[in-house]
């Protein structure tokens, strides 16, 4: 058996997010679809994260297990040749059999993208959050600096979260790009809570509107309480940029 | 009853073209459905001229009779909030009577899109035509001096067309512009046969890949033969981008 780890780009809209759901059309659907092509049985494949639907994903990461014997190459070629038009793939490499996509994670890197202008880009409406007020920029550059750093981020944790243990993460870079038209919210970080990033950028955005204050950031990190941060972002927005793992077990160097 | 004109905007990817067809998803249908709601009877619309499916509109116009009194505002506003997300209304215009969208038609603005760079984008696999080989441009540009003008333009029409009379058209602008990596056929015409923009893109393309010479243009549309010109592009570049109309109609400066 040989363990192959795979960085796939998909866009999110006609997915109901990675995981497999019944009767729903997911990224893990049709990527073991494709390997089951090839093998003739199920093989499982296990992700850095999921994703949920409409989210999209530049530098998605998983790893799977193949008794099968095709160079990296082949790899790339055979699955591409078998997925849809919206899931590409990026790189294929053969890993040491004690790496895994989950547990390995080093950081993640997620990018949620604004498009900050007065008329409505419908070519784009899948792949943007439209906000048509003016978002002053610098306010929410200041507050990403109070978002940097090691906190409990139960504030911008979703309610609905099942997750077990602490809530304290820790964000090495929190930042604002101006792209034209559209602002880039770029957020690198040692792991996520579920729906954090949304969180994140639901509160930035109110803060570029000026409906809050960037030093609001630090009583709502201190309150952990959900209700005191903004509303989550929409997914379109959402794009899991890029997941980083120790180079021992890959042999990638990442840039 | 009043003459209403109506600029629209839609991605056609999720549509089987602009006319009604039956049991199919066309932007006839959706905007058609809307003005039932609001009149609880049929209106029918009027287009300057129909799209394929996945071909899409920046500013295609519409004509349609309603009994309603609305003002232009309340037109747009009425009609966004009944309309699905892919179609958005630009404009609205009350008019005269005699107007009609597609007779009355002084000139049209296609624009081909084409993403020229060696590693497809999936999230603009809906809007634009990917060709990873090196465009020369330059070549491009060179061949558009050749199809700029009035010619009989058979060679450049479908061979499935049924329009009747000749195929002598003019082009008054033909252009290719780099914006990025990506680059634009801008053609602008008196008239379009079947598939001509599309037939177009595809013969410059393969000028640009040096298939062909730019001087090939000449022989090709001296033969009216559909068989000379190169392949018909795929719909998802292609936009329908302007159309004109005689300002003593409608009021409207245009740029």
């Amino acid at each position: 058996m040989q363990r192959v780890k795979c960085t796939i780009r998909y866009d999110g809209t006609n997915f109901y997010g990675f995981q497999v759901q019944p009767n729903k059309r997911t990224v893990q659907l049709e990527v073991e679809n494709a390997l089951q092509k090839m093998h003739n049985e199920l093989i499982r494949i296990i992700p850095s994260g999921r994703t949920d639907t409409g989210v999209h994903a530049v530098g998605q990461v998983i790893h799977f297990d193949s008794p099968l014997t095709i160079d990296e190459k082949g790899w790339k070629k055979a699955l591409t040749s078998l997925l849809p038009s919206d899931i590409q793939i990026v790189d294929v490499k053969k890993v040491e059999d004690s790496f895994h996509a989950r547990y390995d994670v080093q950081q993640k890197e997620y990018r949620y993208r604004i498009h900050n202008f007065s008329e409505r880009d419908i070519f784009r409406r899948n792949y943007v959050c439209y906000v048509p007020e003016l978002l002053h920029i610098d306010k929410m550059e200041e507050a990403c600096t109070y978002l940097k750093g090691t906190h409990d981020f139960t504030s911008f944790s979703s309610a609905k979260s099942t997750v077990k243990g602490d809530k304290i993460r820790t964000l090495y870079d929190v930042r604002c790009l101006k792209e034209g038209n559209d602002i880039v919210i770029r957020v690198v970080g040692s792991g996520f809570l579920y729906n954090m990033v949304r969180i994140i950028a639901g509160t930035l955005i109110e803060i570029g509107k000026g409906k809050r204050l960037p030093e609001d950031i630090q009583p709502i990190i201190e309150g952990k309480d959900r209700s005191l941060a903004g509303k989550t972002a929409p997914p379109q927005g959402l794009y899991l940029w890029h997941v980083s793992y120790n180079e021992d077990f890959t042999n990638i160097k990442y840039k």
